[in-house]
Order: structure tokens, then sequence, then C-alpha cells
């Protein structure tokens, strides 16, 4: 079983790498297992579901994946404007990398498949609940009004996102980069404050 | 010669409401042929370039639309909050009315294609160049300060755009209404007045 469960990570793996990459109509299921050099068998023994299933395991995987990095982003700086300007700054590296190649993950599957597929459309909003909640959990630990950081957690994330494809279209990490100095003002001006760190 | 101008016109507005409901790569040549009714031998008569030049001539004419509608829009509010708020609604109509099945048509193709297509990720950088552009006028004649146009006209086309994402993913207006809020108020901030209306 060991190969078997290595096949499955493989072919999840893969997956999760040309949906960031192409999207999810341009990814086929004979791409996936000739990048991934799983056996043609051991895709519908481990994805019954096709390349639905594919997708929706994909999308949980990314999510889970950019939802620690949120989380080690987060506690790594104590001034939230600081954080949100990291946050995207690191997103501008991954852009810059890749060639402006890969942006957010499930951003394009969400536009693509959402409407077609209550699996997958479930699946890409459990990610951005998810990220949402980490910043208003975050946000309201830094000093922002409780009434408050539901609504600036939204902004948040939909301008991070929106900054995403401004700048793959832009081929310019510049419009992401004005988004995290404009979301950290606003934070800062919603009351947002460097938490005091923790005496060792 | 009305007959091959007629065909043109068909495949353009078919080729562009397809790629707006499922993107790039679902269109396929034949789907925009038979939706469009057009004959097969009028496609590379007058798109010799194919998919890809159907794509960036749709790009065109539907940037060319909503560049209309954010025009329309602005004249019709003295108040830039209340603008933003219309224009943030209108997108929540189309966004209930296609069963959240339409969003931005250019936010999709760029994910997909600006990448691996260097004439659609410009055709796609053009509408937002020109969208931004329209807000940022709109703006600097609201009493926005000079040197904050610029930053406030990115953060809103930013958020509108994530907003619509998130949207489509909560298959729920709620994320774009709550973006249309804070940037109203953020705009107020920033100093935005209603501006007067001319006398007749």
């Amino acid at each position: 079983m060991g190969d078997d469960a290595d096949s499955r990570s493989r072919m999840l793996r893969t997956a999760a790498r040309l949906l960031q990459r192409q999207g999810y109509h341009a990814t086929g299921l004979r791409q996936i297992l000739s990048e991934s050099g799983a056996p043609r068998g051991s895709l519908y023994f481990h994805f019954p579901g096709g390349k639905e299933q594919l997708a929706v395991e994909a999308v949980h995987a990314m999510s889970g994946r950019i939802s620690r990095l949120i989380g080690q982003m987060l506690a790594a700086y104590t001034d939230p404007a600081e954080a949100i300007e990291a946050f995207t700054h690191g997103f501008a590296a991954v852009l810059r990398q890749s060639d402006y190649a890969e942006g957010c993950p499930v951003a394009t599957v969400t536009l693509e498949a959402a409407a077609s597929s209550e699996a997958i459309r479930a699946a890409c909003d459990a990610a951005y609940v998810d990220w949402q909640r980490q910043i208003r959990d975050y946000l309201a630990a830094s000093g922002v009004a409780p009434e408050r950081v539901d609504d600036l957690a939204t902004l948040v994330l939909a301008a991070a996102e929106g900054g995403l494809i401004l700048s793959r279209a832009r081929r310019d990490i510049q419009p992401l980069a004005t988004i995290a100095t404009q979301l950290g003002a606003i934070l800062r001006s919603a009351g947002a404050r460097p938490k005091r760190r923790k005496r060792p």
C-alpha cells in the first residue's frame, strides 16, 4: 500500500501544481497522469470521482498550505500593517519567480468551475472562509474594534486577490505592492496596533 | 459584405458571452461557431489568428462595454461613495441574475491565459488600465488629493475584482456588498466629497 499512497499524493501534488499554473479546464487527467508518473489504473482507484474529485482534494490541499503560510506570516509580525505587507510581498515573490504564471491557486478554479460544480465551489469557498477567519482573528487580537474585524478581513482578502489579478495582467508587482501599502494604512487607521511581544 | 460583417460581430458576441461564463480554455471554436450560427469558412477569414485573436477582440469589446457602464455609473452619482456602491451593486445584480455564472469577463481570461499569450495579457491589462483611469479621474474631480488618486483607484478596482471572486465562491452577494460599503467609507475618509451638480 506504500506505493499506492505515494501514487495518490503524487497525483494530488501534480494536480495542484497544474491547477495553479493553468487552471481547471486546461488541466486534463492525461497530463496529471503523465506528469505524476502514476499508473493509469490508480487514478480511478484513488479518485473514483475523476477530475472533479481530484480538483476538490487539490483545492483542499492548496488551501491548507496557504493557510499555514498565512499563520506563519501573521505569527512572525506583531504589527498588522507589516504583516499584511509581508503577506502580499510574499505573493509578489511567487509571481515574479514563476514569471507571473502562479497566482492564487483557488481564484482561477473558482472563476472557471464554481458555477458548474457544487463540490468545487464549496471547496473554494471553504478555502476563502478559512483564510478570512485567520485574518479576522489576527485583527481582533491587534486592537481593531470587534464590529469591524469581519468586514476588514473581507476587504483585505478581496483586495489581495484582486491585486494578484491586476499584477498578472500587468506583468508587474506594482498593483499588488500598492494594495499592500493601502491596506496597511487602512488597518492602522482602523486602530490596528503592534501587539506586544511576549517576553521569554 | 453585409452578411460577412454580421457573421463577424455575431462570432465576437458569442465568444464574449462564452468567455464570461466559462472562461478561455473551456471555450472552443466549434462552440463559438455553432452558437453564433456563423459559417465555418468565415471564422479564419475574419479571425486568421484563430481563438487567440477572437479572445483578444472579445476582451476589447467587453472592456469597452464595461468602460461605458462605469462612465454612466460615475456620471449618475455626484457622491463617489454612492457611485462605488452603485457600481458594485450593479455587478452583484449580474451575479444573481446569472445564478453566479457571470462575473468579471476579464478576470477569468487573465488568470487562465495571461501567462501563455502575450496578446491576451496585453488586452486584459488594457481593460484594467482603462477602468482604473476612469475611477482615478472621477476621484480627482471629487476632492481626493492628487497624490492619492492612483493608489485609491487601484484599491477600488482590485477590491471589486476580489469581491466578485469571493461572491462567486460563496454564491452570495454579501462579500461584494461588504466591499462596496468599506470602499465607500475609505473614499469618504480620503476626502471624496459629492461634486456639486451643474445648474442647467
